[in-house]
């Protein structure tokens, strides 16, 4: 696959750059073929191994796509090619992906559709850089959104949350068998990267930007080329068209299958989407009446736009931006408005999306679950007892398990939270205020990408590989990673 | 009983004070006859019906408890009595107690254990007022054993960390009648109380300071009668010797009955008991490690002092303090080193003592049980599942309940702590550390009374309101509280 970036390497005439995607066509490949081996040769794989699977996968895979900026990095600095490979001077973006670290950070950025960089100015970075992140972003946005409606649903038990869309969309599975539905959903992806490219030109995007943001945005991902990110243009017109992309991007792939095939009318007539359309444009709202309380904007509309912008790309966990939150240790906005876009990282999108996060419809499972545990105590034990989320109707065996899950969930993401932020304050110089602290590292574990001002090239290695670590587990919501780290430990007990 | 405060007026020549506790003491005393009545004449109650009495008692009663600030206040302003009565010149802190809220926030703080105070300088207030702070938390503190021990475990059910300890003590109750439990407990706190005070006069404090810091010691209350705390004496021995006091506070009072029984050797044959020895001594050492990192003291010795009173203090939720942690919008302790502190307050000590907090043994139950549900994915469905925690094993069905019950306080802990500090954020001045604020909502709440400069009469009242609910609910560990609004909203659905 990645001999796509080869072509786009020559096509902008990098040709010094060709060797570095060779490479890791050829290593990425070999893993590849020897993972699809392994895993004709077993049996179907159970639910423990599907996970452990998908937690090594994304790690390893994670850590060797890191190789083309490392690489690349190293041609520019070695300079061994003859003039016409066209090899550029180093600039100091590239020169920072020397380092490993921060090469796997970029790498595991982009697969986990996070969009934290490392490159100070993307502008100066190769062309068939700016294609490997997008690249790695599009094809993370796939992986997750199969790895969550094909494998891990096959299971159907304990990632209770999850069955909920399914029977809001009345079926249990869109196609019986998993190739079909990762076919239809890679068609449906595919189709709607085209068409935010399309809308990305018509808004006057230039191509080559139109083709990244259309691929990073669908995919939640939000790596941009330029530094500002969208913030570049300065055009009002370009940053309302990105927000329906996120939109897009953030509501579950099987619904918009449904609406494709005609099965379903709307997005609204969706329980999981109507919830995301609320929560965005009622947190859109409150960001907006507290920026606009703090006067941090000049007019009511670039108040309102900025608000829905930056509210719609925190809780799509795209990361796209167009306006500082924050400038690291300097202060731009508030406490209040920097947690509550903290929260919008929190929740997420819908699942089934290429959204990260704790996801809407776990936080509603929490809410309702924890409403209806209070209730058992006032009602007479006779009563038959259910919990009614949406239109449906769970049984307390089903409710139980479904609660349960997502307090699991709820808890693992908040103890990681707390080691983020503490790991961060131990090794960040002081001055940076709490609230910027905890909003990087939310941004890394929620997959989001929008920083405060902290995250960078120039943040300690502790830091950097802290966020790695974050972007990971929030990438797998946690659970695969536990039972990968429960396993590996079960393993050393046994053979001590 | 307020009437035992006329006298310690009459005793200390403040005449002007007795028509204050006598109003006191006739309302108080009302409200007690119409509860002990209308319970009378109910059938037994319902967990439901004990849990709502309990939270609307607490709210009534810290409401009314606020009498005697706001008039004896009233009194020095008006000064309406002939010069024998010995009224003093109004100071500038009792004056506070002329508004209402603040006099509601002084008694609610006493009830709910916590110590945060109105009063600027302590120092300064009548006597009477000094002895009713004390008082109320002493009650406070017998009320809130009682609450936990007889009512709540009648129901057995659903609140299933509790049940922990009482196995683990080998007894499912100390005694089979609530009544009888009720006065043992009594006579074991009004003897740790007496051996506080004795305590104290040995290190070398006055009279009137070990008894007034003895009864708010051993109920982990924390009012003081000066202004710097415990650190006005500035007295190494005084400061050690106030550790084991809040210690004693802070494990459950069966285990001081059974250890007085010599039925259980010691503390450290108690699991629950152990866990908070651990926890205090492990938690002092890495605070002390933080702090002086950070250069915090000029000596080892009173790092060392500093942290392990401040941690104890902490953790007990008693609130006394010697050092100065914050200075509201002026930094003084660190974000980490202020954070670790929030987590030592979050925990609380054991169950059945006066502490508050989660309990570490819910924390034990959220930890283990977490990982217990992950480990479900990777063990093979025949094994038979249990958890073990320190000696017991529960069955599946026990340990899902009791897992549950943990996550459903958290989760609404987590709540209310959140509307906490958003509030506060709101109401607040800008300039203070976010961590300064959540160290204030979660000492209101863990009913602790340690504050980094922001509890204080200036203030703005929508604050001083959030953190007696706050208060109120960190009391009645949350449950409680919300079955009674529950119970309301159910009630209006009714007559709608
Ligand atoms: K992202
Ligand atoms: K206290």
């Amino acid at each position: 696959m990645s001999a796509v970036s080869i072509i786009v390497a020559v096509v902008n005439g990098e040709f010094y750059a060709t060797p570095a995607f060779a490479v890791t066509a050829v290593t990425l490949g070999g893993f590849g073929t020897g993972l699809v081996r392994w895993y004709r040769d077993a049996d179907p794989p159970e639910k423990r191994d599907a996970m452990v699977t998908a937690a090594t996968a994304w790690a390893v895979i994670g850590f060797l796509g890191g190789l083309p900026f490392l690489l690349v990095a190293w041609t520019i600095q070695i300079d061994p090619f003859p003039v016409w490979m066209n090899t550029p001077p180093m600039d100091d973006t590239t020169v920072i992906f020397l380092n490993p670290l921060d090469a796997v950070f970029e790498s595991m950025s982009g697969f986990t559709g996070t969009g934290l960089t490392m490159a100070a100015v993307e502008d100066k970075l190769p062309r068939s850089i700016h294609w490997w992140r997008s690249f790695i972003e599009w094809v993370g946005g796939v992986g997750v959104i199969v790895l969550t409606v094909a494998i891990l649903h096959r299971g159907g038990g304990s990632s209770g949350s999850y069955t909920l869309y399914e029977s809001e969309a009345r079926s249990e599975k869109i196609h019986p068998s998993i190739v079909t539905t990762v076919q239809e959903i890679w068609k449906i992806f595919v189709g709607l990267t085209i068409g935010s490219i399309i809308l990305f030109l018509l808004v006057g995007m230039p191509l080559w930007d139109a083709i990244n943001h259309g691929m990073t945005g669908i995919a939640t991902g939000g790596f941009s080329v330029h530094g500002a990110s969208i913030g570049h243009y300065d055009s009002p017109l370009i940053e309302y068209a990105v927000v329906p992309v996120m939109f897009a991007g953030s509501i579950a792939f099987p619904i918009h299958y449904l609406i494709f095939k005609g099965e379903l009318r709307n997005f609204y007539a969706d329980l999981q989407t109507r919830w995301v359309f609320i929560w965005f444009t009622a947190g859109s709202l409150a960001l907006a009446a507290i920026l606009y309380a703090n006067g941090q904007y000049d007019t009511l509309e670039h108040t309102f736009r900025a608000s829905v912008f930056q509210f719609v790309s925190a809780v799509s966990n795209t990361g796209f931006g167009t306006e500082t939150i924050g400038g690291g240790t300097d202060r731009v906005w508030d406490t209040g408005a920097t947690l509550f876009m903290c929260l919008g990282m929190l929740t997420g999108g819908a699942a089934g999306s290429t959204t990260s996060g704790l996801k809407i419809i776990r936080m509603v499972t929490l809410f309702k679950g924890t409403a209806w545990q209070i209730r058992d105590v006032f009602e007479p034990s006779s009563a038959i007892r259910y919990l009614k989320i949406g239109d449906r109707r769970l049984s307390e065996e089903q409710a139980q398990r479904e609660y349960t899950e997502a307090t699991v969930v709820f808890i693992l993401w908040i103890l990681f939270l707390i080691i983020g932020v503490a790991v961060l304050l131990r090794v960040l110089s002081p001055g940076h205020p709490l609230e910027y602290v905890i909003f990087d590292v939310m941004s890394a574990q929620s997959n989001v990408g929008l920083d405060s001002g902290i995250t960078g090239p120039t943040m300690p290695d502790t830091a950097k590989a802290m966020l790695i670590i974050n972007m990971w587990v929030g990438r797998l919501e946690i659970i695969p990673v536990a039972v990968l780290l429960g396993s590996i430990f079960q393993r050393l007990n046994l053979y001590r």
